[in-house]
């Protein structure tokens, strides 16, 4: 059997992706439920130093959000809408406010491994590789190991 | 000067990118009406022999939109979210509801030329070559020619 015990970040060698694999011990219900509902997401998402603080959140198809992370006295916006959001499929756009023009496609999909378990797709696209290289130097590794982590540990204490 | 009085259409060779460059003798600001107001933007977009029925339109950032395209009985849906409306840019989702999965990326910016033209580039990215290859054999060609066309005339009609 194909398992994966960490999170597989991957930069595609022939398009401007990154794809992200990861297996959670959870239903996809969960595993939506802690990318849909804003009090869940606050929670995990993100590098340890971070704290986000939602301030808006409407994930529907054709909602959108916008949240800050916050390092002590420095604040990172972020925001974006949600092009579809359904059970096993969420698509949205992603923008850092400290690069304006900068947009992410995220798509997110919820793979049933079934047992109680989930294989988590995420793919970021981008419009040059070169954005998309600046994206893996910028320390997102480390946001989306640490946040998977906490989300992990979320669900083995029953809070999702 | 570098003049394009014609719609040019090209297949980026290392991206899944399709770029349109178009010059109107009109300003960013009518430009921008043209592709905000549900009412102007119905009369122009798609193919001559298609009519578009606008369901929801709301051009902001964080908005949404869907729309459908009729050919006498049949029915073509669209929809998607807009991530950022503002004057010189517009950056959007698109989806097909024929090919539910696929997602374009949208990016529209207006380059002021002065003397009353705007260079319109509009950008569609999507996470596949194979994709990418696919929407350019649907014959959006004609649609986006067509369309431009239509949008010239009310220009010259001062519709916009």
């Amino acid at each position: 059997m194909d398992r994966i015990m960490e999170t597989a970040i991957e930069a595609d060698p022939k398009l401007p992706i990154i794809r992200i694999t990861r297996d959670f011990a959870a239903t996809p219900e969960q595993l939506f439920r802690a990318h849909t509902d804003p009090a869940l997401f606050a929670q995990w998402a993100g590098p340890d130093r971070l704290t986000t603080r939602i301030e808006h959140w409407d994930a529907r198809t054709g909602g959108s959000w916008r949240y800050v992370a916050v390092d002590g006295d420095a604040e990172y916006w972020f925001h974006g809408c949600f092009h579809e959001v359904r059970q096993d499929r969420i698509v949205q756009t992603f923008t850092f406010e400290g690069e304006p023009d900068g947009v992410t496609l995220e798509t997110q999909t919820l793979e049933d491994l079934g047992d109680g378990r989930t294989r988590l797709h995420a793919q970021s696209l981008v419009d040059s590789f070169e954005g998309r290289d600046a994206i893996l130097r910028s320390g997102m590794e480390v946001g989306v190991d640490e946040g998977y982590a906490k989300l992990e540990r979320m669900i083995i204490d029953g809070a999702v």
